[in-house]
């Protein structure tokens, strides 16, 4: 069987995008939600919007996590910590999940051009201290706006991925590929979750990404 | 017509612990919530308990704002924007604003014995930028836990003060040591509420307090 690979929180916009894109890469999505009849009804609307043979189930978060060998985080900071406090007993062991949170100020209420400094770092590293023993973290994603993420059009960004594990890195490495124009870059330990997470909230406008420049061709 | 004080967010242990302390000293109290029954009922119960001449009404929090002098913001970090926006054009003239906000963790689902990163530095500086001109701020109280507020025993306590404004300090100075034990010290500048802040994180337990030693007699 094909694994499948949940997006928690897969309702929202972020969510929804990368769920757009990796379901035309042909990965076989599950949209999570906190109710899955909400869930259920993006996944057909996307389905139905993508058309053809997406395949994208939908359920509610735990039922996501438990089915899936790859779980996406796109939850606001804010619900970070409670979900997976809500899950610590769900997941398979071998499970990658990939963080993709950035910590807004808007999550206490400040400015959307702000962060929020995370006791453990990074709001990559937050999630790490929350998964069980035998689930690894990488952190990706987060410089790729929702707007960005919502059609078929090729990006112009990088996707820098961090983690301290080879097998989640590898796995979020060759999901960014999967998105046209995405240049998939390895971007060292986890830790660097932090440098990452705050070029999103200083670059962030609409349809906006990253490109590094002068880089050795790989 | 006397001064009158009003506690924000006052229905919490903090908030109801300062209301308790300052109405014990003759202050005149106007306990502040979101619901203006529920901050009658807390003004009634806490009359009761302190029984004698206790001045405490209960209102809304706009409309406690709108009639006090000063105003102690007693909310959680994660409430304390809203709240700030909310009242910006309610305050008067010339109130000072001293708020007591440790930014908790907690208030992002985190741990109750860390805090997150304000991004103006501090819960203090956060509060002074969503206030408008002519209303000062001072930073006070954080290190005075709940239950030690709610009796009437002395404390064990120093207060550290800390604003940019010479009435505002003031003011603090002399509500701080009217609660029993407290002694009242000048903090410096507002931004250095950050420090005073993690200092609340990382010794609070129930019923502990701060004292500086080797400090010359006042």
């Amino acid at each position: 069987m094909a694994r499948k690979i949940a997006i928690l929180g897969g309702t929202g916009p972020e969510g929804l995008g990368l769920a757009n894109r990796l379901a035309r890469a042909g990965e076989h999505i599950v949209i999570g939600s906190r109710e899955a009849p909400r869930a259920q009804q993006a996944a057909q609307q996307l389905r139905g919007r993508i058309g053809g043979a997406a395949q994208i189930d939908g359920a509610d978060n735990a039922a996501a996590a438990a089915q899936c060998e790859i779980a996406v985080l796109t939850v606001p900071f804010s619900g970070q910590a409670a979900l997976l406090k809500q899950l610590k007993n769900v997941w398979k062991p071998g499970t990658v999940v990939i963080d993709t949170t950035v910590p807004l100020a808007a999550t206490v209420g400040g400015s959307p051009t702000r962060m929020i400094g995370v006791w453990q770092g990074s709001a990559a590293e937050a999630a790490a201290e929350l998964l069980p023993a035998g689930v690894s973290v990488a952190a990706a994603f987060q410089n790729l706006g929702a707007e960005l993420l919502a059609g078929d059009a090729a990006v112009e960004c990088d996707v820098l991925v961090c983690s301290d594990d080879d097998k989640a890195k590898q796995v979020a490495l060759e999901l960014a590929a999967k998105i046209p124009g995405v240049r998939a870059l390895n971007g060292g330990r986890l830790e660097n979750a932090r440098i990452v997470e705050s070029m999103t909230i200083r670059y962030k406008v609409h349809s906006a990404g990253i490109r590094f420049t002068g880089l050795p061709a790989s």
